[in-house]
């Protein structure tokens, strides 16, 4: 694979993901949004057919890891090389701060008004970093009970799950290239994630997914919207990774 | 693929999206529905299934394109003939036609209760083209905010990825004929969209899919129907199209 | 395919496909059910998952009908000989009994509870065929609005979408044995079906999923259980017939 | 395949199944959690695609039954060699232990907080052994209308289906490796057994999946949990133990 099939596909498949997954989220929160209060379900089908839809676009031409922590798990478990891994990771990083920028400009109307109806905004946190605002919830990750420890072992166990069953994919094959199969199945195991493990922090199981539109949080021009909560944003970085290369390991000693 | 093969496929395959996708929306809309409140997911999930009837049923006869936005993004790529682009296009908004017509029939009581509810209907608009009336939901979109700009914005990034998504079947087919899984994956994709990017404008997505509706709106007999806001119904036609090219545009830039 | 292979499969099939889809029913309305009150998503998740089963299971001994509207399909079509028109149906009724006889012992327990509790039953009708009483929708279908042309046409019109899904999976072969990714389409379309067009009648489309669990409702020892509502029956078994015979007719005409 | 294939893929498979599957009751149950109060049917998509999961990872090493009643199934059918069958009950049982372990840790904090509020937690119980405990139904199953008959009945009922399905696999393979698409409609057809069946019991439809995780709900050092439940412990080991045997005659006489 060319680094710049590689650059391409992740590129425009991360901010695929992040465009309908970060969209699912506005969707689901904002004032004048068609759905509103749709609930978890919404949003864990939402974040798995993000999924589908930027593995399918992708798989052809990066192989759609669309995460650095299936980046990782790939390198240890040894599927993908390691000189690739920058381009991977940083591909990934730029994709989803478009993406990010793109649910921003999908919702522009809805967090317009979201964010100037008094009940909702109330008083503006009075430093930019004092925790959570009113929309960073369709931006990044936070944990319902804020606990350093726990929130990295949540998001290690999650995405040990994640990472090992696209590993598995290989074995799965039967060398009929399961293809277009393997993204929906996975898209599947997303939704299984969320809905049972992302109770605690919410699933980030990917760096990028969280830090990436965190970031363009903390840059976009909206008007009270309080601080990016830039205490915990290493958290949904460093738990995935650990649990991508975990995964890896996994793999490598049970499953060979 | 024979002129008639296309007209047969594209207007029985647009008229059963039709058919389900507007009766998805006559279901959880209209009195006297057993799935009236259904809410949402019973939405997206329901437009999603229409595409995939639709596209089983049309697939191994027209290629089911279903949408000029589809027609026009393969036009642009080369995989249609842009001397069938005009048949495609007449037979979908037929199809289309005909779809919102069935949902009529296949709801006829269920109309009829509700625009004669004095709690529903309370009083009609003075003129006929004076904003939504209490049924035209079930026909054709309207934006929560209304905004020319960001309206057209929205409907071209949501199409953007519906039309790419499609375009990118051909990578992931390996030979094999990807056919039916292809038309599973596109309505998946298609539910994704909905609950993702469907919130500020009610995802059109498709210009025959707003357009032929709102036609047969305005012809059918139903008392106390009023407008069928006729100044909005350039935007999901021309939202679309724009995306429909685009997306044909960034897959040959970036897909080849 | 044999005669016993066509009675084995189709009674034990269409069973399955009651016991799931009267179960799913029996789940969602009956006291003491954890799924009480779950609404119309798991309703027609619940039958769509009802038909992957028993197709699933079925398909490799009798091809799955399980519905005298797809038999009666298949032979105008042509796949089907007449002669063996009467076992597929003679069959398909048996297995829809013993799958609502099933339905009753599963949930044994909630129906006994459900029929002696005072706020539910109420005054129970005077005449044996006075109405749907208050398990009634477990067994078979009632319309929202009782109006026997209005009713026939709902479901002519959805058996016809659901009977055209069918008999196109021979075109989406493509000669690969489409076999289980055929079950699963076409469970996702009766969930479609279900979502899009159940909400006037409640989509018997099938004759035999409202006839036979109506026989058994009127056998069945339940206490206060009201009338079987025979004035209606005949509805759900006419309009699925006249649907899948217009359904063979068109897919001639239009398909082939 | 050797005994170390069937240990490693067995234990993984279920920890990765009951993680899964007690991870999405956890997150409906408990306080602070994301998904608290999202009901039935993302229960009931939760455990398919726990299963999907499950299946997907040791569906290449174990054959994934993940299950006594589908490994008793398979031996009565022939399948899998009865020599085999105590190998597979182990680590089956091993690994739904630590699956559950896993969700404690998992939901660490969220079992805390719920466990120390006044108004949830109440007056514990006086012993250990006296019903169902505020948490334990994230470990096992319990059923809303206590009677051993009508229980057991449930359970052999719907595993009877499950393990049909199971068994019918190798009916619709033609020989082309089901593989992934078999655990797909595997996972399907359990939340179809789940939205259908699982009213009067919860579904265990799986000795250990009940079994394991009460063992670990008594082990654990959880404040107010209440008993174990014991003397329902026996139902969800016996009816689906049945259940399995019986499927697997049922195939042997009616599939072969």
């Amino acid at each position: 694979m060319s680094t710049s099939d590689i650059f391409i596909g992740e590129t425009i498949g991360t901010a695929v993901l992040i465009l309908l997954g970060g969209g699912v989220c506005a969707a689901v929160t904002l004032k004048h949004s068609k759905a509103r209060g749709a609930g978890w379900l919404a949003i864990t089908f939402g974040w798995g057919f993000a999924v589908l839809t930027a593995a399918y676009l992708a798989g052809g031409v990066s192989g759609a890891h669309l995460n650095p922590a299936v980046t990782l798990g790939l390198a240890v478990e040894g599927g993908t090389e390691w000189a690739d891994v920058p381009v991977y990771l940083g591909s990934q990083l730029l994709g989803a701060m478009i993406g990010a920028v793109l649910v921003w400009i999908t919702y522009y109307g809805q967090f317009r008004a979201h964010l100037t109806d008094p009940e909702i905004v109330g008083t503006p946190p009075a430093s930019g970093d004092s925790g959570p605002g009113p929309v960073l919830g369709i931006f990044s990750t936070a944990p319902e009970i804020r606990n350093a420890v726990q929130n990295v072992t949540t998001e290690v166990i999650a995405t040990v799950v994640l990472v090992l069953a696209i590993l598995t994919q290989g074995l799965n094959d039967e060398g009929n290239g399961l293809g277009v199969l393997g993204a929906l199945i996975t898209a599947l195991v997303v939704v299984g994630i969320g809905l049972s493990l992302g109770g605690p922090t919410g699933y980030a199981i990917n760096p990028v997914r969280d830090l990436g539109p965190r970031i363009v949080h903390a840059l976009l021009p909206l008007p009270h919207k309080g601080g990016s909560d830039w205490s915990y944003a290493w958290v949904p970085v460093v738990g995935p990774l650990i649990g991508g290369v975990l995964a890896g390991g996994i793999y490598n000693i049970a499953f060979t």
